[in-house]
């Protein structure tokens, strides 16, 4: 297919441009302020065209879980999670499709699924999910979520009796390193397939849940099979105080030894860095995820983007798992990720811009998956995964700066189109490769209205955790 | 009119149950679960049912800068505003109508706005916000924004010479105290109607612009005609400075002297207050309005929410203007504003439900408005100012705690009906009493696409913002 996009508002320099933009299968081919119609022509008028945004870490699967878990620490609010996980692979498949909804509406046009296993149905789980994305046709990289060390052990000691809380029968029930390993090789050999948009990810959940081993396994298959690596690093304090636990040095200093840091590897959150940590991501070109409102829902700090920033170290956006945001709007991660960190320095200088947070967004998501030169900018010869923003949506008048008022805004649904390889897959603000109103019956026909969770787990974990965090005794 | 809202989700306890709630005349008449019907009904099945919040701050004018104004501090933004202000009371009328139409459609039954008047048509100013207001039908508070100081008298004093940046012209040109208060006398009693859903607030801008004279002169109309009062109340560490040089104490301990605080007193911002200015709002039984996303986008900082609601001071939310959220959604408000405090206090024990949430934007709105008699919750014989969310939005599901999908999600268009006084002026998610494509036809006919602005007057306070906050100089 080839499109002609007319008239387009696109960014340049400081300021604006209105040009015709040509797509020819899934290359963006020509940028000039007139072209010759070909293929379907698009109106282009008082709309903007940006590079997709990258929605570069999310869990799928919470989206059954969302408004569900109260307002609680990452460590307690993870008990209430597997509590109340989903176990049907049916289930994986609806919600993949909503977060993949979900970003498209928002500005993404990839997604990073670091999708969170059914016990006994890790290869059913990630089918469903690969299934959905496929249908859609957004761009996916599916990260299985692996660990090989039992939930008890993701938090430190705490002087209270070791194993404080963790039922023992768990650690007999876990699979083996080699077989965690195992799952993600076979789903690489079936599902890595970048031609089709489909990407594999080797993604342990942690250091946290994690063995050297299973790390060390990852590298082996990112290399053997060219994949990039995902993992969620130094989320909350608690998991600083584990790691310094269970290394002797910090998490980011015993990554880099066994070798996990690369120009191919996205980090999930890094709330919790030294300025020597922060130096370690920028030598090994490793990318920061920044999930700002998971960060604040769970408590778990400021990550020092502009710290980043200022040390040269990649940084995009993810909108974190339905459980913990509740939401999968791309937009707002990146407002929120942007103007949260005016006030973490009072000179307004390394204030994140509008501009700058869209070059995240786009540019900064696709060096974090080593795509950088395929995607993420109006480039001639790149990728046409594009978004066409309507700008008479009310949402966004009066008319003044357009990126200002989609970053800084509250757009409501302001996305007018997207091409994804050079397919359009949203036209009219509607997804046109699904039925949307039937995925919307789907989720209601297993819907049920019910007061805040409470998992008899996290009572458990309770006590622990506050001790280890020096909170006053849980009574 | 009547209406009889069946089978609708209300939260009760930390539960939910499902009831029939009868509307006659003005007032809620009766919650039960089972009732005759009686004039219109309404479906109520897989919607909840909340008492309206309040937008306790904004200045609706601001509209026409959404998305203009790149990130600065207030003190420099300010330039900016004041450089590219409307100045025609129809563009004022407009902006109300869209603050009124994004208020109601983001759950707010109230606003407050804090005017901003165009220097010369103060009255038609006021006129055009009023005439909207009644238009829409949403209950009004109108806050004139007055000062008596020039703007250069806004910054402490730096070392640099006096009236640094300040254009000596301005000060001629200002209005006496008399004068301003004149003004607004003469809309109070033009425009002052409570039982027409407008009411008049006296609304001195704050310390950093207004002389003692003007904070009692509103004082002295705030008791003749029983009025709120309002103020912006340290909203940035330069006004904190300032007070100190202004007044030789504490802003707080300053307006407590001068007996502007009171529990009919609202302050917007208060950001920057001691423990023992806090111990002040709570003795005054005064309002703080929280404006999360305003204090992030200018770099205010956050406002120790946790420490207010520990004094037992109430609390309530505002979206503050356009030009620095820049949109009005008020669930935004609401899920920043209670999640940012997350990681102001590990003990999550201290840390805002979703629950909480709704009854400070509701009920907290009401108070600090002395109001709590009359509207914030859902009881029998308190006015009829509801708000009725679909639960089958795609935006809120799949289905969990609907109070935790709506306060924690992303929703997008969910509100279907609105009633105002008991008359229903939002109905199958449509503004009912204007024409909101007339409204966006308005704004895109007055709109230019443009890059961010950038004012000369913003250039030359700039040396002396960076010597008073210790950055570095000014290159």
């Amino acid at each position: 297919m080839s499109y002609l996009i007319q008239k387009a508002l696109i960014p340049v320099g400081q300021g604006y441009d209105t040009v015709d933009v040509q797509i020819i299968g899934d290359r963006i081919t020509a940028i000039a302020p007139q072209l010759e119609p070909i293929g379907t022509v698009i109106d282009g008028q008082n709309k903007l065209l940006l590079p997709g945004f990258i929605n570069a870490h999310t869990h799928s699967s919470e989206m059954w879980q969302r408004g569900l878990i109260p307002p609680l620490p990452l460590e307690l609010w993870l008990a209430e999670l597997y509590d109340s996980a989903p176990l049907d692979p049916e289930q994986i498949y609806l919600s993949a499709l909503g977060t993949a909804v979900e970003t498209l509406l928002s500005g993404g046009t990839s997604v990073v699924d670091h999708i969170v296993l059914i016990p006994g149905k890790e290869a059913d789980t990630i089918a469903a999910a690969v299934r959905a994305y496929r249908e859609v046709g957004i761009r996916a990289f599916v990260a299985p979520l692996i660990q090989d060390e039992p939930f008890g052990s993701g938090l430190p000691s705490s002087g209270l009796p070791a194993n404080g809380g963790t039922p023992d029968a768990e650690s007999t029930a876990l699979p083996s390193t080699a077989a965690v390993l195992d799952w993600v090789q076979d789903a690489i050999e079936q599902f890595h397939n970048p031609a089709a948009q489909i990407n594999l990810l080797v993604a342990p959940t942690g250091i946290q849940l994690c063995s050297d081993a299973l790390f060390e396994g990852c590298i082996g298959l990112s290399e053997r099979y060219d994949l990039c690596r995902h993992a969620h690093l130094l989320e909350t304090k608690a998991q600083q105080l584990l790691a310094q636990e269970k290394y002797g040095c910090s998490a980011v200093a015993h990554l880099q030894q066994l070798g996990y840091l690369d120009s191919r590897t996205s980090l999930a959150h890094c709330v919790w860095l030294s300025d020597a940590d922060i130096q370690i991501l920028a030598d090994t070109h490793s990318t920061v995820v920044h999930n700002p409102l998971s960060n604040l829902r769970l408590g778990s700090g400021i990550a020092p983007l502009l710290k980043y920033r200022a040390a040269g170290v990649n940084v995009s956006f993810g909108c974190d798992g339905s459980a913990s945001n509740d939401g999968q709007d791309l937009l707002e991660a990146i407002k929120i990720g942007s103007i949260l960190h005016n006030i973490t320095d009072f000179d307004y200088r390394q204030w994140i811009s509008p501009r700058t947070a869209v070059e995240m967004a786009a540019l900064g998501g696709a060096t974090g998956l080593n795509l950088a030169e395929q995607l993420g900018s109006l480039t001639i010869g790149k990728k046409a995964d594009l978004v066409l923003y309507d700008l008479t949506n009310l949402s966004l008048l009066p008319g003044t700066d357009p990126i200002g008022l989609l970053i800084l805004g509250h757009p409501v649904q302001p996305v007018d189109s997207v091409w994804v390889n050079g397919r359009q897959i949203v036209s009219g603000g509607e997804v046109t490769t699904i039925s949307v109103p039937q995925l919307r019956q789907a989720f209601l026909d297993r819907s049920q209205w019910q007061a805040a969770a409470h998992s008899p787990t996290r009572a458990v974990l309770e006590a622990q955790y506050r001790s280890i965090m020096a909170l006053q005794p849980h009574l």
